[in-house]
This record gives C-alpha cells, structure tokens and sequence, in this order.
C-alpha cells in the first residue's frame, strides 16, 4: 500500500486520503489490535508521499476513531458528496460554450468521483452545456494525456490535448475562458501547491489575463502550514525524466535531472479557490497582455 | 530533401539554410541546366518549412549565384565564422560559475558550429569557464533531451534536464542567470518566433527578473516581416504528441491535438537580441517576483 502511493498507482490528494482509509482499516483487520502497531502503520503510510496533506489527515482521523471500517466508508462517502459540491460550486465560473484549460489530473480517478478540477465540467456535461477544454499532457508522467483527456472525452467534453509548453500560446490566443486545476496543499495564507507547472500556469494566465481557480475539498487547507514555503517539494526520480512512463531512454545516458513533483503558486496569483463550502478568496485579474487585436 | 527538412532530419535554421545550399548545388548539377527548373526546386525547397527564414534566404542566394558550389561552400564557411562570433558577442552575458537555461536546441547540430544559443557556452568552456546549464527537454519532438544535453555535457557544461513545466520553479529558486535561446525569424521590430514554449520562457523570465537573450545570424531578421503577427506559425501532425518521437501512444486513441511548432515572443519581453554583429537591442528587466529570501 505504500509502494502504491509512493508508485502513483493511486495519485490525487482525495484518492489517496480514501486509499489511506480503507489501507487502515483493512491493516487493522489484519495487524495486532493494539494502538502502537496501528500508529507506525499510519506513520509509515504518511511518509509514501509528504507533500499531501489528505493522505495525514485521513490517517489521523483513522486514528482517532473507535470504528475503522465505518470511519473509512464515511471518508469515502463524504469525498463523494464533496465533489459534487466542488462541481456544483464551480459551475457558476463557466458558460455554456466556455472553454477551460486542465493541468494534470483531477477528475473522479483522483477522487472518488465528479473529481475536483474537472468535476464543473463533468456536471455541466450532465446539465447539457456545450463545454471544450485545452488538456496538458503534463509531463512527465503524462497524467493529462493518460487520464484528464480520457476523463473528459467520456463525459463529451470537446478535448484538446497539447504539451504543456504550448497553454501560453493558447491562452494568448483567446479561447481560454479560465484555468480550472486541482491542488494537493493549501496553506493558511492561500498559497497552493500543486503539480510541477502550476505555478508556471498561473503566471501565464496572470500576463494574459486569463482567470485562475483551484479546486480542492478544505481537508486540503492545511491550516497549520502558514505559507507557501513551509511546503517541502517532493523531489522525485530521474528514471521519470529520462526514461517516458513505458518507453526507451530519451536522454544521454547519465544525464543529471531535476523532477520536482509539485510547485507551489503564490495566492496573488490565483482568482479563486472553490471548495465544497464555496469560492474561498477573489484576486481578479487587472491587467492583460492579449494580442491588441483580441482585446 | 524536402522530406528531410520536413521531417526535421535537418533542424535548426541556419542548418536549414545549409542543406538547401547544398540541395541546390547538388539539384542543379543533376536537374535539366536552365533557370526555371532550378526556380522550381527552390520554390518547392522552400515549402518544407515555411517559419525558417534562413531557408528562403539561402535559396534565394543560391538563385542569384552564378556559381552554385562556390555559393553554397561560402555559406557554410560564412556560417562557422558567424556563429563563432555570435558565441564572443554572447560570451560577455555570462560569468565563470554562471548558468543559464536554455530551451529547444540552438547547438552545432542546429547550424554549422558552436551554434548559435548555445555557442558562448561552448566557447566559454573552451575558454576553460565552469559554467551550468538547465536544459528544457522541449516536447514534443525533445530536442532539448536528445541533443542539447548531449551537446552541452560533451562540452564539459554541467548540464541538469529538466521538462518544460519545470523551467518557471528554476528561475524561481534564484539559480538562473540568464536564458538562452536560438530562433528561427526575427521580426523587424524585434519580435521573436521560436519553438514552441520560447514566449512563454520569456514571461516568466520577466516575471522572476531573469533575462531573456537571444541568438541568431543576422540573416535570421527579416525586415520584410515588420512584426511577430505577419509570422505565419506552422502546425504540426498530432502524433508528434500522441505518439512521442518513438514509442507507444501515451494518449488516448483519436483524441484531437494542437501541436504548434513555434511561437512568437513580443520585444518587449527580450532583453537582448545576439548576431555576429554584437546585442542589438536591450530591454534590461525591471521588476522581479522572486521569493523574497532570494532578492
């Protein structure tokens, strides 16, 4: 269960907080009923991946509670109805015919379902609006390309996938209406850590004028850590880099990486955080720096 | 040899401008001796990659020559000598110890020798510098990756891969001194068309205060093209994205792709622009959002 958090087998911060619940459980089940045991199980668990504050928060509410498997259910059925509420809270944010661009995954394989990040257009996909969305790849795991472009192709969202290199050019093009993505940690000031390249996003829609809105449930306001840079960046393999998700080397053989996993981007440069109780804080965007002929 | 500068087997504007020179020495000692057939080569020549400005300036020279194998000798030899004096132009913008980001390829395997982005590098190293580089694996085709890395390494550069959604948490963390990059057209008022994902270094640069250089031979202006909006930006085949460069697919099977080769940066966000000439035009950056233990 370790290796599979660790692997990325199971990613997204709610997934990973639900897995980690029903891991307790099932562990609990299995391991000698006693507290210590069950505390260097949850211990261990937390340490498969730093950066994600669900996976501490799930563990610890296991640990506090008398009856584990109701515990686990109740985790899992309330990541449900707070995705709903996520979706239902950022609908307001898009227009039939809008057009939104994702970085990495956070749809209902990060969560449990509905998802955060994408759960506004799955639901408008319900209600019968006409929604299209720019996917990054993003690199280098590929989650985008793998899942969101998949995700949102099944609920009849009119996909495109692009490289994360080339969301400036899009957005500097003028078809996208707003940012929509997930996030793994929320500090208390509104800083937001998230997949490498969030912060990059942020900035580009911040020039172009573009608005930017994060999705998460509060369990993900980690209220303890005061700003931004009180988060430690997981700092992953070079394999990831060097050698694609499946595939050959493509780099010189021995070159030095850096893979950092997340990033994190500063609250003056996000429009809106949305959460199952609401759009938590507002930065609109002031200036653009749109092609003259877009304006 | 259409195919060849189609396919990118040669890359790199100046290597384009090259190859066609060869191309039209080689085309016009097999072809029928008469001007228009030779005008028709060209003109097809020319097609093959209608963003490269070095490629029409070359076969238009190649045109007007009365002796094609001088001609194409004198541009190759013309090329060595300007890209060794791109790289001095170039060499005053780093410091020993420094390190620079770079994006795409812009080496010897891009032109003649030394390159044109990363000639000063090499020339720095010849020069016994210890100088760093971050380098872009610039999806979708990679050649950051693939050659750049290679490149750089083979020149003693300590050389750290990174993928393009990582290159705005570098500059954030203070560690770049400058980035560095080729093109492939220069408008003439100064805006830039580059490969894909160039403009959007360029606003991050200007977002952190980190300044944004490049390099090209002055045959690289096109003074005809007044600004990036007259760059017609090409578009390439989706499977560049969905297929890699040589392996399975990584996205889901007939999902629709954007896949612009180039974008255009606006002079505003260029620090300098290097030719053999010397810097032709400075914007120095003005503001910086770096983190404030940095500043």
């Amino acid at each position: 269960m370790f290796d599979a958090v660790k692997l990325l087998k199971v990613r997204g911060a709610p997934a990973i907080g639900i897995f980690a619940a029903y891991a307790m459980y099932v562990l609990s089940e299995k391991s000698e009923k006693n507290e210590n045991s069950l505390r260097e199980i949850g211990e261990y668990l937390k340490s498969s991946r730093p950066t994600a504050v669900n996976l501490k928060w799930a563990v610890d509410r296991m640990l506090n509670s008398d009856n584990l498997r109701e515990e686990a259910f109740a985790i899992h059925k309330e990541d449900i109805d707070m995705c709903k509420s996520i979706a239902e809270n950022g609908l307001s944010l898009i227009k039939d015919g809008g057009c939104v661009l994702t970085h990495c995954n956070a749809g209902a394989l990060a969560t449990s379902q509905y998802g955060t990040g994408l759960g506004s257009l799955i639901l408008g996909r319900e209600r019968g609006m006409k929604l299209s969305a720019y996917v990054d790849e993003t690199r280098p795991l590929l989650q985008g390309a793998r899942i969101t472009a998949l995700e949102l192709m099944n609920a009849g969202v009119d996909v495109t996938l692009i490289c994360d290199n080339m969301a400036g050019e899009v957005m500097k093009s003028g078809k996208i209406d707003a940012v929509f993505t997930g996030c793994d940690r929320v500090a208390a000031n509104g800083d937001v850590a998230n997949k490498i390249g969030t912060c990059s996003l942020a900035v580009l829609a911040k020039y172009y004028g573009v608005p930017f809105y994060v999705f998460c449930p509060s369990s993900t306001i980690d209220l303890r850590c005061k700003t931004g840079s009180d988060i430690v960046i997981e700092e992953r393999e070079p394999g990831e880099i060097t050698d694609l998700y499946f595939s050959e080397p493509i780099a010189p053989k021995g070159v030095k990486c850096y893979n950092p996993a997340f990033d994190v981007t500063p609250r003056e440069l996000i429009t809106g955080i949305i959460t199952e109780r609401g759009l938590l804080k507002t930065h609109p965007p002031t200036q653009t720096h749109l092609p003259q002929n877009l304006m």
